[in-house]
């Protein structure tokens, strides 16, 4: 057996570290941080309010209804459900690691997480709101009233506090942990031999040039169907509802494959069902390449290792209504 | 101070323990007791189907969603909502404390919690899905294959095991350690004046002559309007669809009162939206006596003291469909 002394021992401990910080630098793909400078009180009020179906017309619909983080923050139906279960036009995207996207919905026409926090609430198409009828409800809730009072030190509840607070909790949303970044990390055995040729593949055909950095992806719009147009089921047009720019007509923001395999089914309207099918797609229509079987299989055998530590936390509990609260109408117009 | 030896400290402990059980055995309300033989490997499973969408045809619906833990076991509405955002002919009675009814849903029709699982999935106004539909898509997903293995040792899924495992889930939704409940074991300043003489006038009323047991209520059926007719806004007419005896019609199980705080609204057909109107209501149709303001407002009190400890667990991550998986169809006929 080795001998080594406590003080080889720490050497050694600080030699592997560095070196395998350089192998990480190295990659064009970096491992998820655990969530830092995060308000814990904020947090706790952002989680309730996520999951608080008052905050739509009907009383059903609640940010983790689409969202919904037992099932990698998706809904896994290619557009969601709305208020009268009105069809979405666009898949939900992921709200894991959303923290990360250089800006939110598929189009960026939200800045950050506070900002889009506020769009669902307020669409007629999804939870059919408004937030002054929000902000209503939430100041007869006298539990709320305590809470808000106790994160934001003033006696009124207003929406900016509301989108700030679910966006708090939303940034506590990543998934750091997974076999890649455990790989990353310096763990040579977390991945196997299919796996790392498929990161190879995913390296050498191009798909990184996209979807690269932490999240890999989430960092930059591309066009859907750029070596071949993208038949789509979609009437979205991408990020020319935000320029106005023809150029950005169906540019989308490039989803993140962190957690992939959960957040079936795959692209903005939702029509591919499977990782196989997602693959072959990208491949031609972005890279004009036609990937075998084999290299298909490869490359979803590594997607699948991008699975990392989901949300773990208490159900939380809402506080109840009290008799002033205004009730939802779920079947009124 | 008092000067006691540790054997008196003890002798004393026991003589208290022996005094408050005799008064707790007094009152016609007992204490709420926490989950006992309960299978946890049946429960993680049971959590999990709990909460899966994808036994419903829409992938939208889970048990949860109507009977959602967040908020007392209930959807707070007066009607669910089901697939297609159909209007349900009922309220969706608490999944709290639910193992202790004599029967399961409002007539009574499911003899236990096993039997009340299967309804809604295959309920066209409700999760629209089948039996058959569900095992399918379960059997698809690896994660739940193994875990159906590991829990019933055999290498089939079917719909007892998926019934049999909610229900053991639901057997540790029970809410122990109210404030009643630790009056009742004995710490007698948990109630206030005011509560202690809503809970005398719950009993002298007669109000206890239903709602009583340990879950106050939930152990007898009754007719709704016994003094004054009630004008139902539901069609449900109550246990005479499970018996056929026209002396059942309106008889509906009375509900339990634990948590009654959170599980507003209020009567089989929701349509009672605060407590005071219940209280009012109940008093006028089935004791004949109309309460004072005060009167009533000592009984809502003293109700509000029945709320116990909520479920706590961490949400559950649920495994990831496969590429087999049939996919749910939430907006096809």
């Amino acid at each position: 057996m080795l001998k080594m002394t406590k003080a080889a021992l720490a050497i050694a401990a600080l030699l592997g570290t560095a070196a395998l910080a350089h192998a990480a630098d190295s990659e064009p793909i970096q491992p998820i941080k655990p969530a830092a400078n995060i308000n814990l009180g904020m947090v706790e009020l952002g989680k309730k309010l996520y999951f608080d179906p008052r905050l739509s017309k009907s009383g059903f619909i609640s940010c983790n209804s689409c969202h919904n983080l037992s099932m990698g923050g998706t809904d896994n139906i290619p557009t969601s459900i709305g208020d009268k279960w009105q069809q979405g036009p666009i898949n939900a995207p992921t709200v894991l690691n959303s923290s990360l996207n250089l800006a939110q919905f598929w189009d960026g026409r939200a800045a950050d997480l506070k900002e889009q926090a506020g769009g669902p609430i307020a669409n007629p198409g999804e939870m059919a709101f408004t937030h002054t009828l929000a902000i209503d409800v939430l100041k007869s809730i006298p539990g709320y009233v305590r809470e808000f009072k106790q994160v934001f030190g003033k006696d009124k509840i207003d929406i900016d506090q509301v989108t700030l607070a679910i966006a708090e909790f939303e940034k506590t949303l990543v998934t750091p942990n997974s076999r890649f970044d455990q790989w990353l990390l310096g763990k040579k055995d977390a991945l196997t031999k299919d796996e790392l040729e498929g990161y190879k593949l995913f390296k050498d055909s191009g798909c990184v040039a996209c979807h690269n950095g932490e999240a890999v992806g989430g960092n930059s719009f591309q066009k859907m169907g750029l070596v071949e147009p993208y038949k789509a089921k979609s009437p979205a047009e991408g990020r020319v509802a935000v320029t106005g720019k023809d150029a950005d007509r169906f540019n989308f923001k490039v989803p993140t494959l962190r957690n992939v395999e959960m957040t079936y089914p795959y692209f903005h309207d939702g029509a591919a069902n499977t990782l196989t099918e997602a693959v072959d797609t990208m491949g031609r229509l972005q890279l004009g390449k036609k990937f075998s079987k084999e290299e298909n299989a490869r490359i979803v055998a590594f997607l699948k290792t991008l699975t990392g530590d989901q949300p773990a936390f208490q159900l939380p509990i809402l506080p109840p209504s009290s008799d002033s609260t205004p009730r939802p109408t779920p079947f009124s117009k």
